[in-house]
């Protein structure tokens, strides 16, 4: 029995036994260079599209990130149909620009995007708090809006334990998917990232995305899925993490991965 | 202090910080298959040919073996400069084609070629046993000429303190770089076998080469030499194992990794 577990957002699967889908972040701090950088990065054809609100100069205006996520969205329907798109507010502690927001702000944010209908998916950090994570669910939920729980590490790579622990935070606060990013310092601290991402994809039930950043954690942006990431992140325009590769040069290692490993990863494979 | 373990064949270095030595296998069953199989390898510019002895039909002809190996080195001066030769006999029972040799003539054949002057590298199994190994050790030794200690699993996986144990009987054999080759039945297998190649990279005094064999297990064809694998058997014209994948897709991969994990391993990543 194939117990995966699937999320389809805008007709796109997270979970599934395929090639990883592909997000682009978007970076610009205000809607002229947001407008640049999406015309950039749609042409790469990503699965879906970060926008980074941290990195947004009026992220204190609601009205504001309403508006442009309107205007995202647009575009986005004009220029290559629906793609669901990925609101993030990470924290400066979790590797985020600084912006100027409490925690409850960011909630009240969310909530704001969530009521307006602009968005598919939030990232929230696991590290915000049960209680601001229950709120940012519950409206989520209200509004049919996917919640991703996350965690980021940018001094180091937990143990083992310490990442399934990440992970099963998440799934017991209700997150639709968790994301974990780590710092390899050495080898076998990608290899670390990549067991435990494996022991995550078969225990859990939603779906898992880790990342290993930094260069040569580059390398689980490209072969974390075949160990059950469901995401990886790759820059369309520019990059918003460290070790973010092109998408171009990221579909072409996809693509020779995909054919040498004969295109879906079996059950026998990843349960 | 850099204490990797190099070794150097006409100018090609196994056991560095860069990429891998690709190897490009020649299966032809005769002098003019072998001809044909060459002008097709080469412009693929691979870094070392390898020719498997156990595919030629008149194998048992040592004469004809010196003879053909002769006009290989010649037409591959001709083509492109030098480049190792390595030649491999791979027993019945190791993944290779049937031949009619005893495992005292295989050594009479090594001792042939060595003899010969025709060869840069040999691929002699550990599991020929200590005395033929001993006996293929000194002639090689006395010629020049180098010898990769190997052994293959086509059936799974061993644990890892197993194939540690492989390592270190070729070290301890005497051999000048150590070679395994295992199937995976699971994604924990690949793994294994990373985990292992980089023990293998950092306690060794000899450079060794790793390989996950099948679909799934090609990925560490492509990434092997992040963990410290020295070479990568790919397909210039045939393949000589399961999950080899064509040269000019590899050296693709091989070079976006290149530049996103910024050309070479340090020395923090692999001692």
């Amino acid at each position: 029995m194939d117990k995966q577990p699937i999320l389809k957002v805008r007709g796109k699967e997270f979970g599934g036994r395929g090639l990883p889908l592909i997000c682009a972040p978007l970076v610009g701090e205000n809607a002229e260079a947001l407008k640049r950088e999406l015309e950039k990065v749609l042409p790469q054809e990503p699965d879906l599209l970060e926008w980074r609100l941290d990195f947004f100069d009026s992220v204190r205006d609601f009205d504001a990130v309403v508006r442009v996520a309107q205007t995202l969205r647009r575009r986005v329907g004009r220029l290559v149909g629906e793609l669901p798109l990925l609101f993030t507010i990470r924290s400066e502690k979790e590797g985020g620009h600084p912006i100027p927001l409490t925690s409850e702000e960011r909630v009240g944010l969310y909530e704001a995007v969530c009521q307006a209908g602009v968005v598919d998916l939030l990232d929230f950090e696991l590290g915000e708090g049960e209680e601001n994570f229950r709120r940012v669910r519950e409206t989520s939920r209200r509004h049919g809006v996917k919640l991703m729980g996350s965690f980021h590490d940018f001094a180091g790579t937990p143990a083992p334990e310490q990442i399934m622990a990440k992970f099963r935070q998440g799934e017991r606060m209700g997150a639709d998917l968790v994301k974990v990013a780590v710092m390899p310092q050495t080898a076998e601290d990608v290899l670390t990232l990549l067991q435990v991402t494996l022991e995550g994809r078969k225990s859990l039930t939603i779906p898992v995305i880790t990342v290993a950043m930094g260069n040569y954690g580059s390398l689980t942006r490209m072969c974390g899925w075949v160990f059950g990431s469901s995401v990886t992140f790759a820059m369309g325009e520019n990059s918003s993490a460290p070790g973010q590769i092109p998408i171009d040069e990221l579909k072409t290692v996809l693509k020779v991965m995909q054919k040498a490993l004969g295109g879906y990863l079996s059950e026998s494979w990843i349960p």
